[in-house]
C-alpha cells in the first residue's frame, strides 16, 4: 500500500504570509479613487478597513508575519491535509501524479476561514465592534460569523439573493455562529433598495450593500472575502503547507490548478510556487478555471472597474466582465463574480497563469467521478478545478508522461447538493453566456480611469 | 500558545481491531433463534451477512487483523484528528481538560465509515453483488454508499420517514455515491406495508425492511450500521488512535463520554481503554449519553428482544424499550433506536457504564455553545456526548479538580441544520417520553426467550 494522506503536525503552520506583491512583473498598478481618477490612499480605506490590513494591502515586504492570536485559532483546523488521488489516476488510467490540498476540513468547510480570522483579529484589535460582509454561496460568510465568534465581534452578512435561496442551511451555518443574515439586494440599503430589480442578486450588488453600511457607522468595519491583496497574502498558508507535503511525497508538481471567482484560492495555493517561477527557478505551469457563465479570465476586458455592482469602491485593474454585469445563477456562487483579484489578472495578462472556462454540467461529471473515487462530495467552485485537473491527467496519459498535477479542492460540497440532485436527475441547466449583456456591462466601465494596455 | 490538534500519520492507523468479547463479565449471552429460543448459529444469519463477518462477530480472539484493503480505504480519512478544547474550557472557566476525538473528516461525516468499509469489503470478498440497509439520520446510509462505490458493490437505503423527511441532502449525498434510498416504511415489502401507519417510521421497520429483501435475494446481503459485536469490533479504530493521541499530550482520562445509539460511536471510542479497566489496570469512568426521547438504557427493561420492529432477526440479550416501540421524531434520527448492542448493554448491567437521559433542547443549547467556542458544528447526536462532557467538567469544577475528559465527537451537523434553525427560533420541542407507549411495547417482548437477571 502507498500513501495517500500527507500530514502535518501543528509546528508546521506558517509563520509568515507569502507576499507576492514584490515579484510581480512590470510596474505596480494602484487602485484608483472613482472620483479623482488618482491613486487611491489609505484615507479612501480607513472608513471601512483597518489600519493594520489597509498595510498589508499595500506592503512591499516579501512576507508578513502572522500574529500569534491567529495563528492559536488556524490550529483549530491548519495544517489541512495533502491527498494523493490515487483512486482517481486507477479511474482515468493515466501515468499523471495527482495531488490535492484539501481546505474542507475547516469549520466552515473551505479556505474562507484562513482570512476570515486575521480580518476578525485584526479589527477587534482595533476597537471594531461589528463587521459586515456579503457572500455567494455562504462560505465567506460562514468563515467570517466563525472567525467573529472567536474574537468577540458582531457579524452582519449580505447573502446573495440566488445563493440565499439554494442554500438555505448556509444561512442556518452563520446564525449558528451569531450572526446576522440578510437575503441581498435588501431593502436595507440605498444599494438594494436600487438593484431590486436583480432578483438573483450577485455579489457585486451585495458588496454594494455591505460596503455602504460599513462605511456609515464609526464602530462598524467591511470585511471583503477575496480580491483584495491581503486577502490573496493571508491564504498562502495553503501553499506554503502543500510546498511542504509535496517535499513528504518526494514529488514536484509540473502544473498547479485551482478555480477562480476573486482569486483567494488560487492565490493562496499558487503563490507560493509562483515566487520561484517568477524568480526563474522553476518551470511550473497554472491553470485558472472559471464559469463558461462567468468568463471574467477569459471573456472580461483588462481595465479598471469597480470592485462592486453600485460602484461604492475603489477602481481596481483586473479583466472585468463590467461592474453592472449579472452573472446567471450557477450553482458555483462564489464564482458568480464580474471581476478577479488584480494580482491574479496582472500574471493571466502576462501569460504567467492560463484560464480556462467550463460548463456546469461538466463540472459536475467530475464532481461526481471524484466523489465515486476519492470520497469527498466537492462544493462547485472546485469542481471546475477538478475538471481542468482531469484533462491535465488526460493529456499526461495521451503524452505519455508521468506529470505531477497538483490542485486545490477548496471546499466541500454538504451545502451543494441540490445542485448535485439536479444534475443526476439531469435537469441541471448550463446557462448560455450574454453576449449582449457582456456588451451592455464593458460600455458601462468607469470613464475617469485610465485605460491599461 | 499551547497545542490544539494531535495528529498522527498513516503508519498510525491500527493495524488490528480490538475485540472486547473475551474480556466481557460474566458468562457470554448468545443471540437466541426466535423461533426455538435456542442460541442462533451460523446458520441463522449466512442468509444476510458472509462468513467473515459472522467470524468476526462471534471470535473470543482479543484482537482481529485489519485487511490491507480496508486499511487502504481507511486512509482516505484516518486517522482522524484528536483536539484539545481549550476554548470550550476558557468559556466554562474549568480547571478540566477537555479532549475530542473527531469521527467528523471521514467522507460521510462521521465514524460510520469506521464499519461501512470492511463489511462492504468481505462482501465484496465473498462475491455479493448488492448491499441492502436502513439508516436514520442517514450517517450510515451514506458511509454504505461511499463503501459501497469503492468497492463497486450497488447499494440499497430504506431511510426512517422523519429523518428523510428532515434532511433531505443526506439522502442526496446517498445518490451522489450512486446508491437508491427508499422513504421507510415504503410500499416495496412486506415488513413496509405492515406498517404502514407509523408515519414517522424507526430504525427498527427500516431494518425489518432490509433485511427482508436481503435474505430474500441470493446476491443481495444485509449491513448493519451498529448493535452488532462486529460493528463495535471496527470501530475500535477510534479509541486505539484516541489513546496514542492522549499519550502525545500526555494525557491519561478520568472519564470518557459517547453518545448512544445502537452504541457502535460508543464502543469505538471506549472499548480500547476498558479492556484496561475490565482487566484493573486503570480507573477510568465511562458516560453514555442518550435522548430522554428514546431511553433504552436508563428506562429500558434488560431483556432478549428483537434488533427489528416487525421480528426477523434473532433475539438479541439487551436493554429495550420493546422492538414495537416507535420513540417521537428527535432530530438526534442516529438514536432513535429500541435497544442497544449488547456489548454495551452488558456493561452497563454490570455498572461499568454509567447511562444519562437528555432533553433535545439541552442538547442544542450544549452544541451552540461547542460551535461557537470550538468552531464546529456537531450533528445532534453527539450533541448528547457535549452536554454530558459540560456536566463532567462543571463537576471538575465545583470539587477544583483538574480532571481529564475525553468524548466522542462522531459527526458534523451540515445536515441537520434544520434542527439548528428551529432551535434558535425557539420552536425546538422537547417531546414527551410515554409511559404508556413503553408499557404497550413492553408487553409486547417475545415469549420464548429465557429471562435475564
Amino acid at each position: 500500500m502507498s500513501q495517500t494522506k500527507f500530514v502535518l503536525g501543528e509546528d508546521a503552520i506558517p509563520t509568515h504570509w507569502v507576499n507576492l506583491l514584490p515579484d510581480l512583473p512590470g510596474e505596480p498598478l494602484p487602485p484608483l479613487n472613482p472620483g479623482t481618477g488618482q491613486p487611491a490612499g489609505p484615507e479612501d480605506l480607513t472608513p471601512i478597513f483597518p489600519m493594520e490590513l489597509i498595510g498589508q494591502e499595500v506592503s512591499m515586504e516579501p512576507e508578513v508575519a502572522i500574529p500569534d492570536a491567529v495563528r492559536d485559532a488556524y490550529r483549530l483546523w491548519r495544517p489541512t491535509p495533502l491527498f494523493r488521488a490515487r483512486r482517481l489516476e486507477q479511474a482515468l488510467d493515466t501515468p499523471a501524479k495527482i495531488f490535492y490540498k484539501y481546505e474542507g476540513v475547516s469549520p466552515a468547510g473551505s479556505h474562507k476561514p484562513n482570512s476570515a480570522v486575521p480580518q476578525a483579529y485584526a479589527n477587534a484589535q482595533a476597537g471594531v465592534k461589528k463587521l459586515v460582509t456579503e457572500t455567494g454561496a455562504g462560505q465567506w460568510g460562514s468563515s467570517l460569523a466563525f472567525a467573529c465568534s472567536l474574537f468577540g465581534l458582531e457579524c452582519e452578512v449580505y447573502m446573495v439573493g440566488s445563493s440565499y435561496d439554494q442554500k438555505p442551511y448556509r444561512r442556518s451555518m452563520m446564525q449558528t455562529w451569531g450572526a446576522s443574515v440578510h437575503r441581498s439586494p435588501s431593502d436595507r440599503t440605498q444599494s438594494g433598495r436600487a438593484q431590486a430589480e436583480n432578483t438573483t442578486g450577485s455579489l457585486g450588488i451585495a458588496i454594494s450593500e455591505a460596503v455602504e453600511i460599513a462605511a456609515s457607522r464609526p464602530d462598524t468595519n467591511y470585511a471583503l472575502g477575496s480580491v483584495l491583496n491581503h486577502v490573496m497574502l493571508h491564504q498562502t498558508v495553503i501553499g506554503q503547507e502543500a510546498m511542504a507535503q509535496l517535499e513528504l511525497a518526494d514529488a514536484v508538481p509540473d502544473v498547479i490548478v485551482g478555480c477562480v471567482g476573486g482569486g483567494s484560492n488560487f492565490a493562496g495555493l499558487t503563490f507560493p510556487f509562483l515566487r520561484g517561477t517568477l524568480r526563474g527557478e522553476n518551470q511550473i505551469r497554472y491553470v485558472a478555471a472559471e464559469p463558461a457563465a462567468c468568463p471574467t479570465l477569459t471573456r472580461g476586458v483588462y481595465a479598471y472597474d469597480f470592485g462592486d455592482t453600485v460602484g461604492l469602491t475603489p477602481l481596481m485593474p483586473m479583466y472585468t466582465l463590467g461592474h453592472g454585469f449579472v452573472p446567471p445563477p450557477v450553482h458555483a456562487g462564489g464564482l458568480r463574480y464580474h471581476g478577479d483579484s488584480p494580482m491574479v489578472c496582472g500574471l493571466v495578462k502576462a501569460g504567467v497563469i492560463e484560464a480556462r472556462a467550463y460548463k456546469q454540467n461538466e463540472t459536475f461529471e467530475a464532481a461526481v467521478r471524484f466523489a465515486r473515487t476519492e470520497g469527498i462530495i466537492p462544493a462547485p467552485e472546485p469542481a471546475h478545478a477538478i475538471r481542468a485537473t482531469i484533462e491535465e491527467a488526460l493529456a499526461a496519459k495521451e503524452a505519455g508522461e508521468e506529470r505531477t498535477i497538483l490542485f486545490g479542492l477548496c471546499g466541500h460540497g454538504h451545502f451543494d447538493l441540490a445542485a448535485y440532485d439536479a444534475y443526476l436527475a439531469g435537469t441541471l441547466e448550463d446557462p448560455e453566456f450574454s453576449e449582449e449583456n457582456l456588451q451592455a456591462a464593458l460600455a458601462a466601465l468607469p470613464e475617469n480611469a485610465p485605460a491599461l494596455s
